[in-house]
């Protein structure tokens, strides 16, 4: 069965495990197996210290990335104006070594809007310029997606829980189907 | 010469040319071969939409990392707790593609207690969790330098302005010299 490992802000979530778990059912409805990236199982207790724990968590990643064929990735936006750094991480050294990626947002606003907002609503002074290509993200998440055959996805109408909505990510499974 | 490809937000500066130039002479000064983001001198007038200029961009970017042998990436936070996601996109296509990478940031708080400020001073409401390893950004980010060799490079002493000090940046610099 194809290995689609599921990138995203999704494990800082209280319920991460209870999302990795609905996002592999819905994988498997469409015949992929999902791998989330808390299924390394890691004991915190196994390590001398957090700084060795973390460690420990960014190799186990990348075994499971390494495991998979395909990248999903969870762009919503993150702590700011774009998606989780890890998040993009993952994407980009998949997409560096050859494997294919797909990514989807449930925040459909254009990304120098958003980012005009959130300068504005977290009072920055602001001394940079915005990026604004019309695209939904920094032009390197944008311009990756888009070569690599499928344009970020994004809900058709507004969601309730950006944080946990798996409209974007079902849809991501429809298109990727003929893999 | 050792090209080395400088990612980071200083695009963004409403200066980048010059902080360009001024990161290429202290490559220079080191024996190596600066090539920031904006060498590819792309016209906007060529492209017949903002998007189609910025799909050129990505492109170009992808042509001068592929030109470089490393990349020492400014991750100092960027509009948020993080590191800039296209700076962070690059370092690790980068390293998917097998080459070197390095990293700095001006900001050297540790990243937990950068994302709770964050939070706070933005007035979000809050419902994820932190990540508290003791790192300076996202484990995947530390994960990949720690990694590399080099793990991030931050200033001895405060520095007066984030967007443009290049002290750490110098360090980098020094210590990759036997490459």
């Amino acid at each position: 069965m194809i290995r689609i490992y599921l990138a995203g802000p999704d494990v800082f979530l209280p319920d991460a495990e209870e999302q990795g778990e609905r996002k592999k059912a819905l994988c498997q409805k469409y015949g992929y197996e999902g791998v989330f990236p808390l299924d390394s199982d890691l004991d915190p207790d196994a390590y001398p210290d957090p700084r060795r724990f973390g460690m420990a968590i960014y190799h186990g990643n990348l075994r499971l990335i390494s495991s998979c064929k395909l990248v999903i990735a969870n762009l919503t936006p993150f702590r700011g104006p774009s998606a989780d750094v890890g998040t993009v991480f993952e994407m980009a050294l998949a997409l560096g070594r050859g494997m294919r990626i797909m990514g989807y947002s449930n925040d459909p606003r254009p990304f120098a809007e958003r980012s005009r907002e959130f300068v504005t609503k977290c009072g920055l002074k602001n001394q940079t310029t915005f990026e604004d290509f019309g695209l939904r993200d920094n032009l390197m998440i944008d311009g990756a997606l888009d070569t690599a055959g499928w344009p970020m996805v994004v809900p058709k109408a507004p969601v309730q829980d950006l944080g946990r909505d798996l409209t974007a990510f079902e849809e991501c499974l429809r298109i990727v189907r003929p893999l």
